[in-house]
């Protein structure tokens, strides 16, 4: 592959991803229901000591398709539309009965290539984008 | 698996990710260089017409670990600290070579759990975080 030996000579590679939550215990559950994630305590079957319920906590697609996301606990709330963020592919209607909100529908911004997308809002105000299934 | 209904019931999965940017093109160079990743069309060996420069840059992990990752032009800088960020596992002194900045030293805060890492910011200042290799 003529990528192969930049690919070794790489700084880094990606891990994975953090989300900042005011309250990261209910996000960690709302993400969990709404990705079908699982807290990675529970895949692993931990009987060891819990973890503090102020840690971050890690949540995991037990498809092993996602990445593995941080919640994260911070002070602050959200402020401004954050600069990075996730699409879903998934169903719009069940996403807003889970407590979604919809930031922008899909019919009020025509795209240049005619895909579609609606931009919605996790329960902490974070924007993603979910497109339909193929 | 137990929790095998209720993944097939969930309301979305996990797609890919978005990274809004200033200067998208170059900030998709620069993440291709950090994570080892490449120009999706550049993988697909795409013949076709050449993708408007002005559109949304899609990068990927050659080797299909990391997630797809869009760079999209935006026109306002970044102001806040993001709410949203990755972790990657890699050298944090190549990455500092290559035009990362320092936001925190891991020496400058130690975790109760032991577990140390840089947090640096890419060239527009996006926080992410380095981990040492195991």
């Amino acid at each position: 592959m003529w990528w192969g030996a930049g690919m070794a000579d790489a700084p880094a590679r990606f891990k994975d991803l953090c989300l900042d939550a005011l309250d990261h215990q209910a996000q960690a559950d709302w993400w969990c229901a709404a990705l079908g994630y699982v807290r990675r305590d529970e895949l692993e079957g931990d009987d060891g000591d819990p973890r503090p319920l102020d840690w971050p906590v890690p949540i995991v697609d037990p498809a092993g398709a996602g990445p593995l996301m941080w919640v994260v606990p911070v002070p602050e709330s959200k402020l401004l539309k954050n600069r990075m963020h996730f699409d879903v592919v998934g169903d719009t209607q069940a996403l807003l009965a889970a407590g979604a909100t919809v930031v922008r529908h899909r019919d009020a911004v025509p795209t240049p290539d005619g895909i579609e997308w609606d931009v919605l809002a996790d329960p902490e105000g974070n924007e993603f984008c979910v497109f339909s299934p193929e």
